[in-house]
């Protein structure tokens, strides 16, 4: 399996350099950024003296394709330095490289007349290149960097054998329709706008109750499980956040200052310093431990315009935060609630893989080195206590403790950053937070910062995505559509909308004057669970004829039973 | 009536003539500011050589009393200015005033050895004024001007009875213990912190939960009228609220820009913006009006510290928002609708009274003066057809529109500013808001800004001042405490909890080890509706022994009986 992997990693390899020869051959002047393997695929960054096009790509997998036909050996040498600058001196980007590198002998592959510098390893000759298949175009900076040139990127992919290629392009394709930008507007969910602002998001009404619906499970389950509920405002005074250490160590994720009275305030990057504030309005006694606050926190940080990404990635973002203060004697059972609670939560969104992460002491740390051994073995503890396996991330641990992060994978099979829940010993200290010991004496809590579904719009990005849109019942934003067949069942219609509101389902009548073909189809395209159809029939019978989403047709059944049914649907959470 | 009111005020002026003669004899070399009289009382303002001291009072009041029984006539003069400034001469606020008046003669009110400047009318003699008390001190600018001397503000009031005077003041002191600030405290509902900001709001548990109870209530009873919920960012680019007319108009009241690549934001103002984006981000037939977008909106102005009060003056608060877009022909029945629906919040809320005004076009408005005569019509047709009374408030509309304000009357019927209904021509227009007419042609929506609580802050601090923060069941932050008398009862006691949170309700187990009679005077200064106290007998036969909060006892009851009176008083909204 490794041998074929790297086997697949160098044929990849080779695959760019048989692209950036066909590129080359097309465009004279060409000059090569690089081209590296990435998950999944490759690409090659090129400075052309004309913008690709779409259309290029066919012409571009042609040229790649005889190429490959030619079946061209790929030879490798050792040249040295100064050889390798006459080599490539028509190439600056190539010459910045190898003035960079350390050593005076590099390594260049050729296949004909197209030689990179390159270490390699590469196919024995372009005959042994796999099915291919280019796959889009963008502008990426030279080395990242803003200030450099411009180039084109060409993204690829390439596979060992046919079907593995026609089975990611597949998946590709299914990922492109569950995009949650895409399905946010055709679901009309969200909306984000560029005279409001990048990385802003408007909830619209379906995607709004949508997130109702999270928020109400959420909190009940909170209150359920001992957590308190606050509200904390959204800006405060810069001054706690130079005691948090924010403004020193996350400063350039902060928004600037705002002046009031003289004083500067900001908006808030966490919620952290209002939950210890509440926590320290008043005193707490040994016996009063663990408090847990818990809010649906806004809060904002700043992120490059050019990595924002629909709701995955924002500038204004609902963490469904708590923070635990309790003795160290409590960690272990807190950590372990909190696993079983993330748990819980993610099997109940449908959510059934996930993978955990340790997170162990960092470089820079807050604290003793006994503190983070004693509490990375309880972190470690807790998980062996559910039986839950854990990967172990070393030194990936924040500043200010150990943590535990959880990926939930999502029907596609792909990773999202999930809950976390992070120790915190530097908190405590800088704002003196305490609890009254059975001694009589102040020591300091241990603070557990936690979420269980992450933020709210990259939780949802991502249940968008699991489900493409179709939510279960207990989700869907319109949960049934009622379509009277002609304007003569419009008074039955209304009489079962109101039955169904009152019984607390959410229900939308189609009372348009379309033909009912019209309405069921398009509240199949609208995902929407059910489609209670009525006529004559219906209506006297006082039943409703009743169409899932997948165009199953379930039949006439009685206005109680649908309403038996669907509340079924809904406590059980399907 | 209107007589006995004249009479009144002219001796509750005198009064302050008199308090300002004891003032001015006890300390030599007072200037003295003005004395006007203000509902419920009155005020002086001097400039003392020394900071009066709440000691001072009784030895004031000792000597108006004085001043009072040797009944000096009260003796009016018309004099000219140039008199007027050398009789002044040695009170430089007074000069001010003199230099200020447009009349070249003025009055003047003599007693004994004080004259002053004044418009009148005043009784005949001291003797005549009221039974009078001085209530408290403050420090005032002069002419309200930060950049003037600060005086010393004596406040006081006077009455024609004695029992007049003692209910004003039973009156006064019950609003003290009714003071939202104290009973937050006391409560511990919520916090404000200096070093967080002024007029910034920590919700902790108990205050939450009552806030997540109305919120939820409002929620559900806005989808049960039609409207959709959405939410919006508390930030966008300034442009936004250039384009809506506030960067003019409103400056201010908001805070200063932030900067983020080169773009300035503000926190928002107001949620109409971002409603409005979200209704302009498709098109909407004549068919599809009114949309009703809901969102509880949290929004910052600033405010000068000086005005700030607790949470009825704040500079962060949710506002209760929704905007309706409709066609002209629907205005009249969505404002009847508002009407019905704050009528309805109001009343579950405890509100009995509450008074209706109608404010119409300002001196600078927007629209054509038809519009405003048309839509004021619309409002006061809408009134009239719920039979509502109300009063007319000339000239007091809203630059964009006539409105409706509803003022709530609490438990001591004081006016609390309430709910509000604004029609709105100016952003339609502005923001190009429309919809597709029958005609096919675009038409401008007419738009209705309203809040049926106010604001989150201000309407629960006059909740908790009207309930003395004595809530009914169905908002208690908690509804039941759990007291087993003795150890051996808390594995029952812990049983009930379990049973009763099941049925949702909010419990607390007081598993302290305090005698039972501390811990029901605990719960019942913590206004905890029921105390369900468990002995021996209760845990046998599986009762509780019920308590109210005002010392009722009302003796052995089923846990599941207990658990259908807590649920109805909850479903009455008891």
């Amino acid at each position: 399996m490794a041998e074929e992997i790297s086997r697949l990693e160098a044929m990849r390899h080779s695959c760019a350099h048989v692209m950036a020869q066909a590129v080359g051959e097309m465009f004279p002047g060409t000059r090569f950024g690089i081209g590296p393997n990435i998950e999944d695929g490759f690409y090659y960054d090129f400075d052309l003296p004309r913008p690709l096009k779409p259309e290029n790509l066919p012409e571009i997998e042609k040229r790649m394709a005889a190429i490959v036909s030619r079946n061209l050996p790929i030879v490798r040498e050792e040249i040295d330095k100064e050889r390798a600058k006459a080599m490539f001196a028509q190439q600056p980007y190539k010459l910045e490289l190898i003035d960079e590198l350390a050593e005076q002998s590099l390594s260049i592959y050729r296949q004909e007349g197209f030689v990179d510098l390159c270490r390699g390893p590469h196919v024995k000759s372009t005959g042994e290149v796999g099915p291919f298949k280019l796959l889009s175009i963008a502008g990426a900076y030279w080395r990242g960097n803003e200030k450099r040139p411009m180039l084109q990127r060409l993204y690829a992919t390439a596979f060992l054998r046919r079907e593995d290629l026609e089975a990611h392009l597949a998946r590709l394709e299914e990922a492109e329709k569950r995009d949650h930008r895409r399905l946010g507007r055709e679901l009309d969910l969200f909306s984000i706008h560029e005279d409001i602002g990048p990385g802003l998001v408007l909830w619209h009404p379906k995607g709004a109750a949508l997130r109702r619906t999270i928020e109400d499970f959420w909190k009940d389950e909170h209150a359920r499980r001992g957590y308190e509920l606050v509200y904390t405002p959204h800006i405060a005074r810069v001054d706690m956040w130079k005691v948090s250490g924010h403004w020193d160590l996350y400063r350039e994720y902060l928004y600037s200052p705002m002046d009031i009275e003289g004083q500067a305030y900001i908006l808030k990057p966490m919620n952290c310093p209002f939950h210890i504030t509440i926590y320290k309005s008043r005193r707490h006694s040994y016996r009063e431990l663990p408090v847990r606050l818990a809010e649906l926190g806004t809060v904002y940080r700043y992120e490059r315009t050019g990595v924002l990404h629909g709701l995955a990635r924002v500038r204004g973002f609902t963490q469904d935060d708590a923070h635990i203060f309790c003795r160290p004697d409590q960690l272990e059972a807190e950590v372990a609630d909190v696993l079983e609670l993330a748990a819980f939560m993610l099997t109940s969104f449908g959510f059934k893989e996930y993978e955990m992460r340790l997170s162990t002491r960092p470089e820079k740390y807050a604290g003793t080195s006994e503190m983070w051994e004693e509490s990375t073995a309880t972190l470690r503890r807790a998980l062996e206590k559910l039986s839950l396996p854990y990967g172990i991330d070393p030194g990936e641990g924040v500043f200010y403790g150990p943590k535990i992060d959880i990926k939930l994978k999502d029907a596609l099979g792909r990773a999202w950053q999930g809950p976390t829940i992070q120790v915190d010993f530097n908190n405590p200290q800088r704002f003196d937070v305490n609890y009254d010991g059975e001694d009589g004496k102040a020591h300091p809590v241990v603070m557990v910062h936690r979420t269980v579904l992450g933020s709210m719009e990259r939780f949802m990005a991502c249940l968008i995505e699991h489900y493409r849109g179709a939510f279960p019942v207990w989700l869907a934003p319109v949960q049934a559509v009622l379509i009277p067949i002609a304007d003569r069942h419009l008074g039955y219609a209304q009489e079962v909308e109101k039955a169904l509101r009152q019984a607390g389902l959410r229900v939308r009548l189609d009372s348009r004057p379309e033909r009912m073909q019209h309405k069921i189809r398009e509240a199949q395209l609208e995902k929407v669970p059910y489609m209670l159809v009525m006529g004559d029939k219906e209506a006297e019978t006082h039943t409703v004829a009743l169409r899932l989403r997948d165009g199953q047709d379930k039949g006439a059944i009685g206005v109680s039973q649908f309403e038996a049914l669907a509340r079924q649907a809904i406590e059980e959470r399907q």
